[in-house]
C-alpha cells in the first residue's frame, strides 16, 4: 500500500487538471500578448482562471496577479509593498513561526534598513492578539502573517488581526500567506480586511511553477522583475497559461464541495488523533485549548496537518521506518530545502527540547481514505515500540 | 489550413513533453526536499534535467539554476550581479535592441544609481565591436547581449565580444540572453567567456513557465527570491520538477538533430525570403552584408526568423488579413504585452519611418514545412495588392 501523508509539502495534480493542461500545451499554447487568433484563445485561459479566483475569493479580477509560486508571491508581496511604501515608514511586523518564504525575505529587508518585529506564539503556535496591538506603531507599513503554519496546523487569528491593525491605521498594509490554508478554509480578503494574499498551485493538486498574489486595488506596490510589462507590469513575462488555467481548475475542484470535504478531513484528523494518542508518550502539537473540548478545539486548527512528537524516537529514524511501508511523511517541513535543523516553529512553541527531534508531521488531502489512517496507525503501533527499545540501547 | 508563423513569440509543446509533464504531474509529484522516495524521485528529475543542459552547454551541473522562465532568468543575471558586485563598479553595458526583460530591468538598476550605456546597432541590427571597446570603463562591472534578436533575427557577435571584453577586464560579468538563440544555433559558454546565460522553456518547445539561468562558478550573484533556500538558496521555491523536466526533454529532442534541422530551417527562411522579395516594394530587415551573397548573409542570421516591411500596407491591417487565411504572425514582437508601439529595435537599425508600422516578423519552427511556407506567400500574393489599393484611397 502507498499511503501519501505529505501534502503539505506538495500534493498529487488532480487527473483533470493534468488532462487540461496537456490539452493547452499541445493546443492552446499560442502567447497571450500575441494579436491574432492564437494570442486571444490563451488570453481566454488567463481571464477565465481570474474569474474562477474572484469568484472563489470574492474580489475583483484586476487585483489577481499569477506569479511562480507561493515563494515568488510572498517576495512580493513583502517586497514590493516595502519598497513603494517606506516613505510611510520602515516598521514591518510578522511572526516567528512564518515559512521561510516570508522569515528570509523579512531578514533580506532588515538589511536594507527596514526593522522587523516577529510575533511570539503560544504553546499552540498562535499569536496572542494583545502581542500584535502592542507591537503596532506610526511607523509600521505592513504587517505579514500566515493563515495556516505548514508545520503544525495551527490557524492564526487573521480576522482578528486585520480589524486591529486597521483601526490602528488604515494605511498599514495587511499580507496574508495563505499557501497551505487556502482550500483548506473559507478565506474572504475583503472581509477579514487582508490587502495581499498568497496562494500556491502546487498546495492545491494544481501544477508546481504557479501560484497567485491578490492585491487589492490602490495598494501600492513595486515589482521585482521586469520586462514586457505583462499583467499591468506588476509581474512580466509571458504568463504560464497552462499552469495557471490548471491552478484554476484545482480551486475549482476543491471548492465544488468545500464544506464536506472539510468536514471529512477534520473527522479523519480526529480520527487519526484519537489512534495516535492511544500509543504511550505522544504530544499532538498546535491544539488550543477550548473550553468546550477537543473537538471544538480540533476545529480551530487546519483540517490537514498534525504534528506529533513520539518521546524517545528520532524523527528521521521513523520517517524511514514508514516510507518501507509505503507511508509518506515529514520531519518538520519540506520547505526548507533538506536541512535537518530543530523547526523554528516547534521551538517557538516552547515544545520540550527534547522532543524537537522527534516530530514527525503528517499532511492528508482529498485523496487521504480512513483506510490509509488505519494503516498508518497499525504502521506506527507496530514500529514505535521497536525504535522505542533500539533507542534505549 | 492553419500555419503558425509566431515562434519566437512562444512555440506548441512537443508532444512528448507534454506527455512526460502528464506522467509526472500524477505519478512523480513529490517536492524535491522531501527526504522519502517521492522526493527522491522528483530530485531524480531535476538531477536528470541538470546532467542534459550540462551536456547541451558543456558545462557543470552545479552551474545551472532553474527559474520560472527568461524574464526572471534575465532579471536575477542583471539585479543579482549588479547588486553583488556593485562595490567593483557601477557601470553596465547592453544594446539598444535588446528585449524588454533586459532593457526594462536596466532601467530599474538606474533608478538604483547604475550608468547604462546602450550600444547602437548597425542596419543589420548587430553591434559595432569597436563600439563595444569604446565603452568599457575601469568600473565596468557587467555587459549584458542577446545572442538572437527577437524581433529581426540579428545574431550578435557574442564570441568576439566575450573575448574583448575578458581581455580588457577578465571581472566583468558577461551575461548573454540566448532565449531566442538556444536550440537555434550552438552556445558554449565557456569557449565565448559567457558567464551567464538565459535559457526559456516555451521558445524551445517546452512548457511555458520556466527557464534556465546558466552561472558560471565563483560568479557573484545575490538572489532576488528568497526562501527555503532551494537551488543553493541562489532560487529558493519548490522547484517546478514537471516544467524543469520538460523543457529539458525539449532541448534533448531539439539538439538530437540540431545540425540538419537547422540547415532545414535556413533553407526555408531563404526559400521564403526567395519568394515574398517576389512583391514589391517589400525589405527584409536584420540581413547582414556579405562578400560572398545572400546564401551566406543569411547563415550570418537566425534560422527562424524573418523580418519583413511591406511598403504602403499597415502591419495590423495585415497581420489580421492572413489570420483570416489561418496564418499566425507578429506585428514585431508579442514580448511586449499588447503594446503596439513602433519598435525600438526597427528604430535602432534605422528602419525607414515609413516602414515602421509596416513590419511582420515570420518565425519558424521545428513543425513549420515547406508547404506551409507556399500557402503563406500565396496568401501574402494575393493580400498585399488589395490592401495597397485599399490604403491608397
Amino acid at each position: 500500500m502507498e499511503v501519501y501523508l505529505d501534502n503539505s509539502a506538495t500534493t498529487r495534480v488532480f487527473p483533470q487538471v493534468a488532462e487540461l493542461m496537456h490539452e493547452i500545451m499541445l493546443d492552446g499554447y499560442g502567447n497571450p500578448s500575441s494579436l491574432h487568433k492564437k494570442g486571444m484563445e490563451a488570453e481566454g485561459y488567463l481571464r477565465t482562471a481570474k474569474e474562477t479566483f474572484a469568484k472563489l475569493l470574492k474580489v475583483a479580477e484586476k487585483e489577481l496577479f499569477f506569479t511562480s509560486g507561493g515563494t515568488e508571491s510572498d517576495n512580493l508581496a513583502l517586497i514590493g509593498a516595502a519598497m513603494a511604501n517606506s516613505r510611510q515608514g520602515r516598521h514591518l511586523i510578522t511572526t516567528q513561526v512564518e515559512h521561510p518564504a516570508i522569515l528570509q525575505t523579512m531578514k533580506h529587508l532588515e538589511e536594507k534598513g527596514f526593522q522587523v518585529t516577529y510575533l511570539p506564539v503560544d504553546r499552540s503556535g498562535r499569536i496572542r492578539i494583545e502581542d500584535l496591538a502592542k507591537s503596532l506603531r506610526p511607523d509600521t507599513i505592513l504587517v505579514s502573517m500566515m493563515h495556516t503554519n505548514n508545520e503544525v496546523g495551527a490557524v492564526m487569528p487573521i480576522a482578528e488581526a486585520g480589524a486591529l491593525i486597521k483601526r490602528f491605521n488604515p494605511r498599514i498594509l495587511f499580507h496574508v500567506d495563505a499557501v497551505q490554508g487556502f482550500g483548506k478554509a473559507r478565506i474572504l480578503p475583503k472581509r477579514m480586511n487582508i490587502d495581499m494574499l498568497s496562494v500556491s498551485g502546487h498546495k492545491i493538486h494544481g501544477p508546481k511553477g504557479v501560484g497567485l498574489l491578490y492585491v487589492a486595488e490602490k495598494t501600492k506596490l513595486m515589482p521585482i522583475v521586469y520586462g514586457g510589462g505583462q499583467q499591468m507590469g506588476v509581474r512580466s513575462g509571458t504568463e504560464n497559461v497552462p499552469g495557471i488555467a490548471g491552478m484554476a481548475k484545482a480551486a475549482n475542484l476543491l471548492y465544488a464541495d468545500l464544506e464536506n470535504e472539510l468536514e471529512r478531513l477534520y473527522e479523519l484528523k480526529s480520527y487519526f488523533m484519537d489512534g495516535v494518542t492511544k500509543i504511550d508518550n505522544v504530544v499532538i502539537n498546535g491544539i488550543p485549548e477550548n473550553p468546550n473540548g477537543l473537538e471544538a478545539a480540533i476545529r480551530n486548527t487546519a483540517p490537514h496537518i498534525v504534528s506529533v512528537s513520539f518521546a524517545g524516537v528520532r524523527s528521521e529514524v521513523l520517517l524511514h521506518a514508514l516510507e518501507e511501508k509505503g507511508i509518506y511523511v515529514s520531519a518538520g517541513s519540506a520547505c526548507s530545502a533538506h536541512k535537518p535543523q530543530p523547526s523554528a516553529t516547534l521551538r517557538a512553541m516552547k515544545v520540550e527540547p527534547a522532543l524537537l527531534e522527534s516530530t514527525l508531521r503528517f499532511s492528508f488531502s482529498v485523496f487521504t481514505t480512513k483506510e490509509e489512517i488505519d494503516y498508518t496507525l497499525d504502521a506506527l503501533y507496530g514500529t514505535i515500540p521497536l525504535l522505542r527499545r533500539f533507542t534505549r540501547h
